[in-house]
């Protein structure tokens, strides 16, 4: 036997008992005729001692142990003199008797400790060093009980989890697929899946009603910071519903998570359209721990001889509350801030309302005091507060306010980490325009219903059609994303040829799905989960890669095991695969 | 809203009721002036009912319905006249006051009812429909309720729920992998996993302590009946631990599942050995549900100068109760049967034990009655019993009187869905010689640990070696196997060269383990079970295809999906592949 108890379990309780334990060398204190021994586990450390009775041969196996040795400790718990109020044990200690090395170790690359983590780069390296860190593995425990709370709610909602194919269709809509040789069909590929979507709707024309799956989905495209080529998807479908059956549904669970990992009651989430959520927080994905809403003033500056507000599409502000006594500085910053490419905006004016009333702007030439103050009015600004206003073409500027919005917001601590505000944004248009390639894209998929008192505007107008599609947004991050899907094959039909699909190529890459909507398909609408970006938000942490055991970097490697890596020439010749270029290695 | 009910809700005390129902048309009976209704499903069954009261309208509506349109009806619950106690709603029905098509229907190509199914390639190309059937989908809510089962007890035994990657490095030990080429890493690539095993290992050296998943697998291998190129293991790891903790938290597991799922309780698993089960039973997977076990005859047969006997290296033989009345035909039929190449006996050996006390053999010519006596006795068969004897080279033997006693279990209906026997069959081998390539591959895998009292032998003579490995076997099945594993980078490597890998190739495959054995590793040990199957034995099935929602057929083909298909010359080139055989397509 390893052990009679973790090194997280022994109490005060356990006094006078006999035990063994085993586990990690987290430091050795040598105190001359004592030495104590931090040994830990997964559950937690315990201190082991020595003193003037215990035996020359554990001095001896002690001369040869370093941190991170596995090491099994067989001895007496006994009451610590200096008690340590900071851990479970730390009321006892065990005084030794027998000791053995189960597993030496190298002097490891980083120490193990919450805090120290030797960089990116080793700890890519040597994940399974930096897993042993309490900080890193609390938050994968995280993961399993949020995982285990999503399948409860689930489960008594009688949802059917259900697994789907990973070696699928390639389809060439939305992202690029990885692909896989198959060896049995020569020149024929799979695809990994992206999402299970098309197999959850089939699940709804095989009348499973409710379908849930937690799984991996994957995705060929150049990484940006904080994406991953796999990553983890919640995916539920349900049929005989609508939209607000669905906001309903999955409303209880993310308040049932809240619940039940962080012990908080979450009011009910609000509901704005997308079109709202672009005028009032330049995002479609707001940020709703703070106000600072965005207040459009086309109108209110025109006329004043000021030409940028004049040719302006858009003027819009942003009250800074207590802004007054941002310096000269500070808003030099901001405006150099704005006007970095990524944001894009061509200059900034402020309005500041002094708390002694006056009232200061980089507009004065133009704006008058009583200008000036039926601004404040339409902003409802107070004394004390700072205008920050934008001008130009309405879309590129709603961003930039919004994306203002946030960078204001963060330096004036307003997007607090344990605030969590939820909400619904609605309505999102159908389509998307794309002008490099002169054709619509589908906004969320090509399977989404158009809203029924839109659908006449698929011919006249489809930039305008409005889909029954939602997303949840947390914090100003999108976390999950659904609509109703159209269970008509005429309307899947029409959908198709909007987004430039000729009917063949819709029948190559579709045909499955458009045969089966003939044979009854019922009304269903479904949503899909961010996974690692859900447990990443209740761990409160920026990256996903930390909720992730083993990610990869952002170039798709994982370094610790040197992977993709090149396959031999016989595999290749299996596969009746030719590399066309040079390889790197 | 599409329903207030489902079609498997309603009772009696719903009676006068104003209800909704939605799903899809089972069938419709004319009656003249009333029409009857089977409305289905995932839930149940509902009939709703037209009679002269019924507004016309609805009659209207009922013309243009067929099998599987989904339907919305509305109406008031009464109590049926004839009632139907086969199904839970058979005390009621709905009148109907409104009815509306939601989705039309073809005509289905097979008819969704329990026991017609249209034949497998139909089965196949409209699994959609397929599912549709109560009895195929049963399985699949089955399948769900084993995960949870098993995720509820680990979750409780304090195991993590950890999920690994699926994009990983190809490793040339065992199967085959499918892989997957970087098109950021050109020429390189990823590979699907056969299991998570080295993953596992690695979250063992994290501290992980106790760690499992379900999760999909992948093996590109030449599919033989009933093997997916895609599967689902559940995998399992502990630290700390010794063989019987495994098999002790394991079998517990087991129990839980029967007890859950089935109600039954399992008595505790016998444990035998590989060698054992072998003589035994002829297999490392014995069905135990019946005796009938195999008798070692090889001296007890030789000197009566039956060259057969006197020059085979084993002779053994089963006793099949109450055989004595098998006629001719069925011994020949038997003698055929061994006589496959499959099976590979050069003939059979009958000795009849008739209840008149009369022994009747087919070798009387050289064994005279107190010869055949003395067998019998040995053999322990009983009056009215007949005796089947094989010989020859020693394993083949065995391995043709294994297969002969299942052959006779199933002929005499010993072999019963619903009893349920496991076992666990222990101390494996650790290694098999190939005699093709002239070396010895793992029998498990590479990083299974030997006994060690054996572990001398790996330099004289390492055939002989067992493994601290096991399996769990169920009627004749093999559910799961797992071993204690190598935790000591030198014990390692040494097993790395007598599977004669390089050092340097070793280092290649797996560097990142032996490099992270050298931090501290702690013992562990683990399992993993083939989920599928698993769920086929609870389900009565022979066949894993019915308990997975989108198989693929032997071909490792999709037939309702058409895929693998061939893909783009844009997406190749991108990819840095050349296809170098003409495609099929």
């Amino acid at each position: 036997m390893y052990r009679t108890h973790t090194c997280g379990e022994l109490r005060s309780e356990n006094i006078g008992q006999q035990i063994i334990l085993s586990g990690w060398v987290q430091r050795v204190r040598d105190l001359g005729a004592m030495r104590f021994i931090d040994l830990r586990d997964r559950y937690g450390i315990t201190q082991l001692v020595t003193d003037e009775n215990t035996p020359e041969s554990i001095y001896e196996v002690l001369e040869n142990i370093g941190r991170e040795y596995v090491i099994q400790a067989s001895g007496t718990v006994r009451e610590r003199t200096s008690k340590n109020p900071k851990i479970p044990t730390g009321e006892i200690e065990v005084e030794l008797s027998g000791l053995k090395i189960l597993s030496s170790s190298e002097i490891p690359p980083f120490t193990i400790e919450e805090e120290t983590d030797g960089g990116d780069e080793l700890r890519m390296k040597y994940r399974y060093l930096d897993l042993r860190r309490p900080v890193i593995r609390k938050n994968l425990e995280l993961r399993a009980s949020i995982a285990g709370t999503v399948r409860t709610y689930l489960n008594n909602e009688g949802f059917i989890e259900t697994e789907t194919p990973v070696l699928i269709k390639s389809t060439p809509e939305g992202a690029r697929d990885f692909v896989v040789p198959s060896r049995m069909n020569p020149g024929e590929f799979y695809a990994l899946p992206q999402s299970p979507q098309i197999f959850k709707q089939l699940l709804m024309v095989a009348g499973f009603d409710k379908y849930y799956q937690i799984v991996k989905c994957f995705r060929d495209e150049d990484l940006r910071a904080d994406r991953q080529p796999e990553f983890t998807q919640m995916d539920c479908e349900m049929s005989f519903v609508e939209q607000e059956d669905v906001l309903n549904t999955f409303e209880g669970l993310i308040k049932y998570i809240f619940k039940e990992v962080k012990n908080v009651d979450v009011e009910n989430f609000p509901r704005i359209s997308y079109s709202e959520a672009m005028e009032k927080y330049g995002s479609d994905k707001p940020d709703i721990r703070f106000d600072m809403t965005i207040v459009d003033l086309t109108d209110s500056v025109k006329g004043k001889g000021f030409s940028v507000f004049d040719n302006a599409e858009y003027s819009g502000a942003i009250c800074v509350q207590g802004g007054a006594d941002y310096s000269r500085k500070n808003i030099d910053e901001l405006t150099n801030w704005v006007k970095r490419p990524q944001i894009g905006a061509k200059g900034m004016v402020y309005i500041k309302y002094n708390s002694d009333n006056t009232i200061k702007s980089s507009v004065d030439k133009f704006f008058n005091t009583v200008d000036l103050q039926r601004l404040i009015n339409i902003v409802k600004a107070d004394r004390g507060d700072m205008i920050l206003l934008l001008s130009g073409n309405k879309n590129e500027t709603l961003n930039a306010l919004g994306e203002l919005r946030l960078e204001i917001g963060k330096k004036e601590g307003l997007r607090i980490k344990n605030v969590f505000k939820p909400l619904w944004v609605v309505d999102f248009p159908l389509l998307e325009w794309d002008g490099e390639t002169e054709r619509f894209f589908a906004m969320h998929h090509p399977f989404t219903s158009p809203k029924t008192e839109d659908i006449e505007l698929l011919d006249t107008d489809p930039g305008r059609v409005r889909a029954n599609a939602y997303d949840l947004v947390i914090n100003g991050v999108e976390i999950g994303g659904g609509s109703v899907r159209i269970f008509d094959s005429e309307l899947q039909s029409k959908m198709f040829s909007v987004l430039g699909l000729t009917r063949e190529k819709a029948i190559m890459q579709f045909g499955f799905l458009m045969n089966a909507f003939k044979y009854g398909a019922p009304p269903h609408a479904g949503i899909a989960f961010g996974f690692d970006r859900l447990v990443s938000l209740f761990a409160g942490l920026d990256s996903i890669r930390d909720v992730i055991a083993f990610p990869k970097n952002n170039a798709g490697r994982d370094v610790m095991m040197d992977s993709p890596s090149s396959i031999s020439r016989e595999q290749l010749d299996e596969l009746n695969l030719k590399i066309t270029t040079p390889q790197k290695h």
